[in-house]
């Protein structure tokens, strides 16, 4: 299964406007304006300085916009992995707590652990197909932890469904333990066209004690698709192959 | 979400003939020509003798036909809780193993438990729905445990996706566990029309020595929805309610 463009003209308006442009103009102007990110709960709250930044965290499919009462302020609403991305990874963006004190590395790494046990293997999920220019989304409306589309959504369909599992913590999040699971996954990924992409964290037993732990851990990335008989044998389709 | 008949006349035909007449007539037919289902694997083979006691197989839902080179000769493929239901409740089947040695009721368990760790509990699940004369299928093709039928499949879709959840075994056999899944389980059960069923079992510390132990086991009934804030307003939808 390839990637479904959204009518004609849009997979060149891909080409030529290519998603790591898109996120590197964005990283700069942050950086020019000193961006500064509202810890909320398991948001992070971005109050939007410029129309220009508005569009490009929009192209760039970072967080979503909220509507507030100040009409002429447009704040965003990030998600735990987009915000840490752009603080470390793009180091674009500060990130202050209550009273207004910039968080250190590791007290919002400490905090982010502290709200979701997860964290650490969604972070190096989400990292791992960003950085491979990958627009990354919640996947909680198909039942999985992310959904990725090879450019904006408002071009292309997203393309993979994807789920995080943790290696060496007895898979953490408890998904594709039983034939069930996967049956049920499948059908859902068959049925709204996209291919399910699992994501294997292996921490290499480095531990969670800081982000930069996240450098060693590994990513195994399976495709998984429905083996049918009829059609593997005139199309040679692979079950489960390596992507990316 | 009520049943959806197949088609004009269907409803009809199925109030006119109940499912507890037609297995009620099944159970007849099997007692009188004394039939052995053949232990085979997770599968019980069981030769039918007559015309009739295919018809009868069909119309109640049990096992399925399966082909084989003796034109003559019509065999059934039934899954172990059908197999067990048709011994232990219905006392309509005898089994046998190797060497057409007849075995007994602990024989059986044993053995079935043997080959799926699950199966008191799925058993205790099969057995309360069919006992309330729901006709119960293999859900593996929507990846949840069960679907459970009004009546016929001819003449109605299935009503129900059943998830069998095993309580006080750390939830044996590892379904919604985790959000991902419920809403997974959820969109997809949502998009072929069927309402998620799910019977918790609890064994009350009984254990699983006998088959009598199942008279002991509980089943808790609930059906999930997701839970629409505008409809809910207008409908007074339930969002989680008690069943049958």
């Amino acid at each position: 299964m390839g990637p479904r463009w959204k009518g004609k003209g849009s997979e060149a308006k891909a080409l030529a406007d290519p998603m790591s442009k898109i996120v590197s103009q964005l990283k700069s102007t942050l950086i020019q304006s000193d961006s500064h990110g509202l810890l909320s709960g398991c948001s992070i709250l971005l109050e939007v300085e410029t129309e220009e930044q508005t569009e490009l965290l929009n192209r760039a499919c970072f967080g979503r916009p909220i509507v507030t009462a100040q009409k002429d302020k447009q704040w965003f609403q990030l998600g735990m992995e987009e915000a840490f991305y752009l603080y470390y990874n793009l180091k674009c963006l500060k990130i202050v707590g209550e009273g207004k004190c910039t968080k250190t590395e590791d007290e919002l790494w400490n905090y982010m652990k502290s709200k979701r046990e997860t964290f650490p293997d969604f972070l190096k999920a989400y990292t791992h197909l960003r950085t491979r220019n990958w627009v990354v989304r919640s996947g909680s409306q198909y039942g999985v932890d992310f959904i990725a589309y090879r450019h904006h959504p408002a071009l292309v369909h997203s393309e993979y469904a994807v789920l995080v599992l943790s290696e060496g913590q007895g898979n953490a999040n408890g998904r594709l333990r039983v034939w069930s699971d996967f049956q049920c996954t499948l059908r859902l990924c068959g049925s709204v066209a996209k291919t399910l992409l699992v994501l294997r964290i292996d921490r290499n037993s480095v531990g969670e004690d800081s982000p930069s732990c996240l450098e060693s851990y590994s990513v195994e990335e399976r495709t998984i698709t429905r083996w049918s008989p009829e059609q593997s044998r005139e199309d040679k389709t692979i079950a489960s192959s390596q992507l990316l």
